[in-house]
């Protein structure tokens, strides 16, 4: 006898993303898949002496329990971070209302668990974030896509997909619209001014539903030049409606695993009781030492320089792309994040596909377009992640060269 | 119109030992009620060094993500001490089976989420761990209580209670049996080694059903002597129907929120997909710090000298007691722990009650017992947690003499 598993239990799938992970790790191969950041850039020495400090200063504070909703000072920085990105005054939101987890990740989950019952409706745009899927997967949400462009969703064929749903009689069961804001994982592209704005009107123009919107702005801060724009946060009454979430994972360090929220007033005790469930608030420690780094201004100068080294390997990918492969990979020139996205045309990217066979002979791995849809029965098949966050610019060249060696090889099979 | 949440958003409920948590917080009062760690025996001074040189050798490895599973050479020492522990052969079970998170309690919480539905049965001691009650009453289990003496859970009368539950056809309704095996919070008591037989056997028995037994080990570290038992683990023919619960937040630091897992084999690959939809992964860096620590040998040090400032300060608590209250409190004296759990006879100890309103006035502050019951209603009243972890000795003394003369007015006034 077997054990006999929840709902949850039986839905938990493996994701075949953990398969590329695991090759990835084996070292036989340059990993184009992996969405980690360059080590190279990890700020280790900073902490090393950062730390010495911290101990001496705050005592034994970092190693006790922390509470629920993370450390004060930290939220408290955060929120006068964001305030200032967003132009906006950093009173506008009491400080109850931020709080902080193990990665943003942890708050996609938990705000997920809040508001998502099996059979209830989250709309991601087409691509997204394969790990959020698996998440909405495991929570038994049915997933609704928008497409998107170089502006990221399509807010204009939002509405139509939010008439569909009330047409049918679910517009309560419709929890979630999920966004990336900016420099998208996996397509790089950010959401347009003008769209956070449609995005949120056309939300409020329907007054038989109320999902909660999600933006995950866990790469604001990795943009090449710094240009930033104001969050849909901002747009958004004071966040009535909006759930913003950032992380340090990306700019800072992701084996702190801290992210932040700045949430819905009324969802803020909800997600601190499951929070308190989870692990009665996140690794104080790590939040301790985050604090610090902000508070000697280490962080904007550890920005500055990972923007740049981004910009530069991204370039080198790029330039690889166009000497290597000419009009066989088609793609955008992202700004910021980790990730060009590419397309091949007529070639299936897919696991199960040739292709896919070929760049494993030639000792290259990508993460392939379709994992990244949430409606995979109509989602293009030509689609590949291409990340140039851990590898090396020699690398990059190297796994480009393999991927287009793939490409031809294939191209003269057919 | 406001959120529209789930089954869980709407079961999670503020838990009244948060507000005993706030109001402990707010430093006007001596607190024997929060669960905290000593921090003055809290190894700042060690992990400064440590860290130092971790970063100095592992460079920029543990500022990065790591593996949903966790760190492998620290799963490694942890199956090698618990190995060591229980005299078995390091051997015994595959790394695969080893799985940290971020601490214990998110791994209690992961494993109720693929076991429990709402209306799934949970099986627990009265008193049983209050956090995790919290965690079943969100999930929406149902508590079933077996009652407990000097020797831990009355094993005797969880046969009846399974028996009930087969007869009421609810048997494949049984999905956790949950059992704190060392120095239980809050009773103190930890489960003779009959018992941990006799519960397996027990379980054995009943082939209807086959719920994970959850053996919580937070506190088995913490014995003042040292000395220790084989977990029920042990006695689990390779760990087929026991998930092996420990920490290092007790023993080591609770600002690392490290915790360990050794789990059914066949429930690995679920909990890892959970835990990768959590965050993939808890923070990498505290797992390279425990892991260095253990590595030089000063875990063991450490650990023998928190188990002298706990023994030592439990004995004051205890002579405290004795002085003081005299027969008024009964309570049985603890080996280890952080714990003192008392019986007021007559006095009601709830937070509604005029006992708990005289110890506010006084300026004490305890967690009422009836809190610790899964089965409230048919719980007795007059039971409560006190705890000698984060105060200090004198603090202990003047905490005591305050709730003395709390039963003082109120038994004059009754």
């Amino acid at each position: 006898m077997d054990f006999n598993l929840s709902g949850k239990g039986r839905r938990a799938l493996p994701q075949p993303v953990t398969y590329l992970m695991n090759k990835g790790a084996s070292g036989d191969f340059v990993s184009l898949a992996a969405g980690l950041v360059d080590s190279e850039t990890l700020p280790a020495e900073e902490v090393r002496d950062l730390i010495s400090g911290l101990l001496s200063e705050r005592g034994h504070e970092p190693l006790q329990y922390g509470i629920n909703a993370g450390l004060a000072s930290l939220r408290e920085k955060v929120r006068s971070r964001v305030a200032g990105q967003d132009s906006t005054s950093a009173a506008d939101i009491p400080l109850e209302r931020v709080v902080l987890s193990t990665g943003s990740q942890q708050m996609l989950y938990i705000l997920t668990e809040i508001m998502v019952d099996p059979g209830d409706i989250v709309i991601t745009s087409a691509p997204s974030y394969f790990v959020y899927l698996g998440t909405l997967q495991t929570a038994g949400a049915r997933i609704v896509t928008i497409p998107s462009d170089r502006d990221g969703m399509r807010v204009d064929l939002l509405a139509e997909a939010l008439e569909k749903i009330e047409a049918a009689g679910q517009a309560d069961r419709l929890k979630i619209v999920y966004v990336t804001t900016y420099f998208q994982n996996p397509s790089g592209v950010s959401l347009s001014i003008e769209r956070r704005k449609a995005l949120l009107d056309t939300m409020a123009s329907f007054t038989s539903m109320r999902p909660l919107v999600i933006e995950d702005a866990a790469y604001r801060e990795l943009g090449f030049s710094g240009a930033d724009k104001p969050s849909m946060w901002s747009f958004d009454d004071g966040g009535r409606n909006v759930a913003y979430l950032g992380t340090f994972s990306k700019p800072f360090s992701p084996g702190f695993r801290t992210g932040f929220a700045f949430l819905p007033e009324n969802l803020v005790e909800k997600v601190e009781i499951v929070k308190g469930n989870h692990d009665f608030g996140s690794a104080n420690f790590n939040q301790h030492v985050i604090d610090a780094f902000l508070e000697r201004g280490l962080y904007d100068k550890h920005l500055s320089k990972i923007r740049e080294t981004y910009r530069a390997k991204c370039l080198a990918m790029c330039e690889a792309i166009d000497r290597e492969m000419g009009e066989s990979l088609s793609y955008m020139r992202p700004e910021g994040g980790l990730y060009v996205w590419g397309d091949l045309g007529e070639i299936d990217t897919d696991m199960q596909g040739v292709f896919f066979e070929r760049c494993l002979e030639e000792g290259v791995l990508y993460v392939p377009g379709i994992l990244c849809y949430g409606e995979p029965e109509s989602a293009p098949r030509s689609k590949l992640r291409l990340s140039f966050g851990p590898a090396c610019a020699e690398e990059i060249t190297e796994g480009i060269k393999r991927l287009s060696k793939a490409i031809s090889s294939v191209g003269s099979s057919r």
